[in-house]
């Protein structure tokens, strides 16, 4: 642990008390909170890289607006650390990310200068436009001011957003954070663009203010300034990309010279009527050196050492899902030369990186961009290739359309690799894989398969590169497998059977996924107080295996379904189903143990599945009280 | 009807036929196609205007590219019926839109020549980049040509696309079909933006053919020709914002003009390396005077008399729910000044315009831009403002991560007003609103309505500005409504009740939406048999009200859940909450019926709910089946 002197931080316990610094003043606070965050963050763990980034520009933001009247919201929220420190929660900092910690997002539950939450990427401007024009309607709201970074405003939505912003004219503040890395270094048309801009150096093109900003330009700029901006417009007034949309353009400024920023946010404060963007250059992992060196920028980090910059490893004694996944793959693709993958701005999160080490030209980054990543594997599918779409549980949800209209209903054979299904730990709420199992399984003629374990992973994959018949999907979790022995290749798993793993004679638990674990030991407990318990593996939520259904409902008093998703999922198809078939209406009972109907905040993956009440003993309970249950319900007549 | 002759169209039984003809063949055959499409089109109803305004396109692209090797994707699809008579699908064009005939839009299991279908907006340039990549990687299929009009490239997919087809340099061709016109007239920056580079006239961009183009070109537009590339590109090479990402940008051009188009596009395909886009200036509802002169150029007509141009109109007993609707937010919103309104691009389609004539600065329409609107709405809401957010249940997919992330997460009083829910008739499967039960009411803290009927669509929309506590959706269908009384101004109803609307004591009918009254009429015919029948109208689907079916399932002996949408949707909850609370644990039989699990091809939507296996026959044979069923099930050995 390293503390270092912070006199003039300890002296902010919220924005208002940035009001009375000097400048200079506020120039050492800003090194001071770099060395807060560098010393909470080696204790916790946590987006450390893009909150070095943001840390002037977090004090120059709140010493220049009115936050909370003013509305503050950060795209993706992960560089929210300086933020929340300046904020009033800078005691709570070393429970970030962990269980009744401090979320590491914005979150609007946790701090009226948390306005609009975030973790999922930009949605800033958005949110900001309609703040602004809360206030434009009377609401009691101040400015709305947005900070998105380079790889979040390459999305097709943050796109949206400034197109809507600047048609509507209305004065509200983008901040283009410009680090040139989003989680990877950022691909597509518009990076190469902001960096070719970028690299002309500072300059002035918000007309109003341009006099007052040349005096902060270091001299030779200041003389180059008129020249370069004409390099950027063109002589006859043409602007910049942000212009075209309607935005006043200021930019690139250095988003690490607290006179620049101060400079620039005073004047863009005072005398903007309509859209402002304020193109900041900024370095992810700044003033940190082992992240400024490090090819991640340290973007998120385990526990490490200030000093050394050493992070603590897990140990782990079985591979992760996401490895697995990705050698699985690779070993495919090698295999069959019509393997292609896709992944939206996550080669290394998504496994894909391995892969792509050997087949670069076969792996496609997308950037944020999940709605054309599905598109762009349907129509490769439709060409006779054979595309993975690796995207997490939790971001699919932003291709749902694509997936329902230009997969699903052309039948076409896009294979979706959902990693990060259920619950995932620190990331919390926003990130939990909770509602695929029920958006897909919906979809005629799709596929659902959730792998048991990493060797069922392996299967899984072999079994989705061969089917070609229409779409299919597998979900998997985050971490690490249960250190079954790995087959050398997967096997192919036949389509819609599931797979008995203990057989037993008073109550069946069909489990989807990797809670399988879980119901093994509810068996064993159950098994110990007498209770003669068959476990199945469904392997298939789409389509279901109605024999195996059929039979554990007619060889046991009671069923009981198993999955790490909500409501409207597995256990919901098969109640459906068995009804459909008539397996409902004799006096077998049947309960769906799912997520609960809420959203649950983050701490680790096993703490959040004992808060969701689906731990083995939860399942033992559930079992015990099935089998113990008066027949007669209240209430019903028994007729029929 | 009006036949005119068509001497050159008789000779085209393929693409392959227009490669015989001169330049000059190839404009009579487009003025022959022309009146072919107004014919066919008088007789069937359909997307008129747009078909006309790529008539010259149409027969310019499939003479110069060798489709169907080469993959022609028009975007939306519903420009495509001068394609569909191109490609030997003229004689079956007076089957449009209507059961066991064409579809409405591209389709891959009509036609070798629709290689990517579609009907939601902005999809073409992702698939056209699939298709690319194929090629690139020796699949069998020729260049990837993307049509896709000015309102469709202004969405975030498809700037996604741009970004990374503009990225990957590979040789593919988007054509802009700019007619300054979506549904709506478009609205957004990009839209203004093209507009101005439109007006500057036709510009040669394209380096490589720019002196075969200018020869193409009028003489006073030759000589300024220069000039005004540099007008739009600026001296020092600053290009278009399509340069920027990356496109070779050729154009404007006149997209009437077939010599223009043909040497455009001659050039291009010749010798194209990398990724251009075509800038094709159209009028939608070209050379018919009464699409061109009406405000939506006969974007969709009804049957209609060629010489006068008037359209048939269907008579009505009842308001349409869209026009309940709108009627009743804007008498909210004339009570409540916090009220606002979103929509994607479908001010008319959604009734918002009635609300928008009287507080226009109060509805927003975001152009094609779901992602964006569902979380402008939520920034909206958190700032204080009662927004409704109305989008269409097919399009909400679009929005889907928004929803979740943005709205449900953060508990913001968004409400959402789906219309086109269930089966949309002649629109066919694309449209299909069927998914939206299940994707929400997954969703924790989300309120989930269905309208029985106009009535109660009226105390929907009053019950959804009241609710003030998180989420809220009320679904009603394509329509008229059954012409009940409507009240003055709608009753708030409490959230989570449904209401009994008739009484019985065998089977219980438990219906979800406006297949209420299919319902009423099966319990009429049970009744007629003997059998006595609950009919309840559940109004929510969440939060369920656990009274209503605890007493449904208490007093019968048979209970059946209808509903107009997929599985895993209301059904589903019933089960789930029925399983948890025990109430399957006896002798009581129910089933689900929902849409069955595929997809359902146009129709009209009585002949599709009947495809369905939803008509009142249905039901009532479902009930009666169930009451006669024998209460020992197969395999079942009564244990417990």
């Amino acid at each position: 642990m390293t503390h270092t002197r912070t006199p003039l931080l300890d002296r902010v316990a919220g924005p208002q008390d940035l009001k009375s610094f000097t400048d200079a003043e506020l120039g050492r606070v800003a090194g001071e909170l770099r060395n807060e965050v560098i010393s909470a963050v080696s204790e916790t763990g946590g987006h450390l890289g893009s909150s070095l980034g943001v840390v002037e520009l977090s004090v120059a933001i709140h010493a220049v607006f009115n936050t909370p009247n003013d509305k503050l919201i950060w795209d993706v929220g992960h560089q929210c650390y300086p933020h929340k420190i300046l904020t009033g929660r800078r005691d709570r900092m070393r429970t970030l990310r962990q269980k009744d910690g401090l979320s590491g997002f914005t979150k609007r539950s946790e701090s009226e200068y948390d306005p609009f939450g975030a973790a999922h990427s930009s949605t800033s401007i958005s949110a900001a436009l309609g703040f602004t024009v809360g206030h434009d309607l009377g609401m009691a709201t101040g400015d709305a001011i947005a900070v998105i970074g380079d790889g979040s405003i390459s999305a097709g939505m943050a796109y949206e957003a400034l197109n809507n912003a600047g048609a509507e004219g209305r004065r509200m503040f983008v901040i283009l954070n410009d680090n040139e890395m989003s989680i990877a270094p950022p691909v597509g048309a518009m990076s190469t663009y902001l960096s070719r801009i970028s690299q002309i150096g500072p300059l002035p093109l918000f007309d109003a203010v341009a006099k007052d900003m040349e005096k902060l330009l270091p001299e030779p700029m200041r003389l180059g300034a008129q020249r370069a901006r004409q390099m950027v417009t063109g002589v006859q007034g043409q602007g910049t990309f942000f212009e075209e949309l309607g935005f006043e353009y200021i930019g690139p400024i250095d988003g690490h010279d607290m006179d620049q920023l101060l400079g620039v946010l005073r004047a863009a404060r005072t005398r903007a009527t309509g859209p402002v963007l304020i193109h900041c250059c900024t370095v992810k992992g700044k003033g940190y050196s082992h992240a400024e060196g490090s090819a991640d920028k340290y973007h998120g980090v385990s526990k490490f050492d200030v000093k050394s910059g050493v992070q603590a490893k897990a140990t782990a004694n079985a591979p992760s899902y996401t490895k697995v996944f990705g050698q699985a793959l690779a070993q495919e693709a090698a295999r069959d030369p019509r393997i292609v993958a896709v992944t939206a701005a996550m080669p290394g999160g998504t496994g894909l990186n391995i892969m792509a080490e050997r087949f670069p030209a076969r792996v496609f980054d997308v950037g944020i961009a999940e709605q054309h990543g599905v598109t762009f594997a349907a129509g490769m599918a439709a060409s006779g290739l054979k595309p993975f779409c690796a995207i997490y549980s939790t971001f699919l949800q932003r291709g749902y359309d694509q997936v329902v209209h230009d997969v699903a209903l052309q039948k076409l054979p896009v294979r979706f690799a959902l990693d990060r299904a259920g619950l995932v730990g620190a990331d919390g709420a926003t990130h939990a894989g909770a509602f695929d199992i029920g958006f897909l399984g919906a979809l005629p003629g799709m596929v659902v398969m959730a792998a048991s374990d990493e060797a069922e992973l392996a299967h899984m994959v072999v079994t989705a590169a061969e089917y070609d018949e229409g779409p299919i999907a597998f979900r998997y979790p985050r971490g690490n497998g249960t250190g079954v022995q790995m087959p050398e290749r997967g096997e192919v798993i036949e389509i819609g059977k599931g797979r008995v793993v203990r057989e037993g004679t008073d109550a069946a638990i069909l489990c989807f996924g990797t809670h399988l674990a879980e119901c093994e030991m509810a068996a064993a407990m159950l098994e110990a107080e007498g209770v003669s318990v068959t476990l199945a593996d469904a392997r298939f939520a789409k389509p279901l295996d109605m024999d195996l259904i059929a039979s554990l409902a007619a060889n046991h008093a009671a069923l009981i379904t198993i999955e790490q998703g909500a409501m409207g999922g597995f256990g919901a198809f098969v109640l459906q189903a068995m009804a459909a078939q008539g397996l409902l209406d004799g006096k077998l009972k049947v309960r769906t143990m799912c997520l609960p109907d809420r959203f649950i905040d983050q701490a680790s993956p096993a703490e959040m599945y004992a808060d969701a009440g689906l731990t083995a003993l939860d399942i033992m309970s559930e079992v015990s009280r099935m089998l113990k249950r008066d027949t007669t319900v209240v209430g019903f007549s028994g007729r029929a």
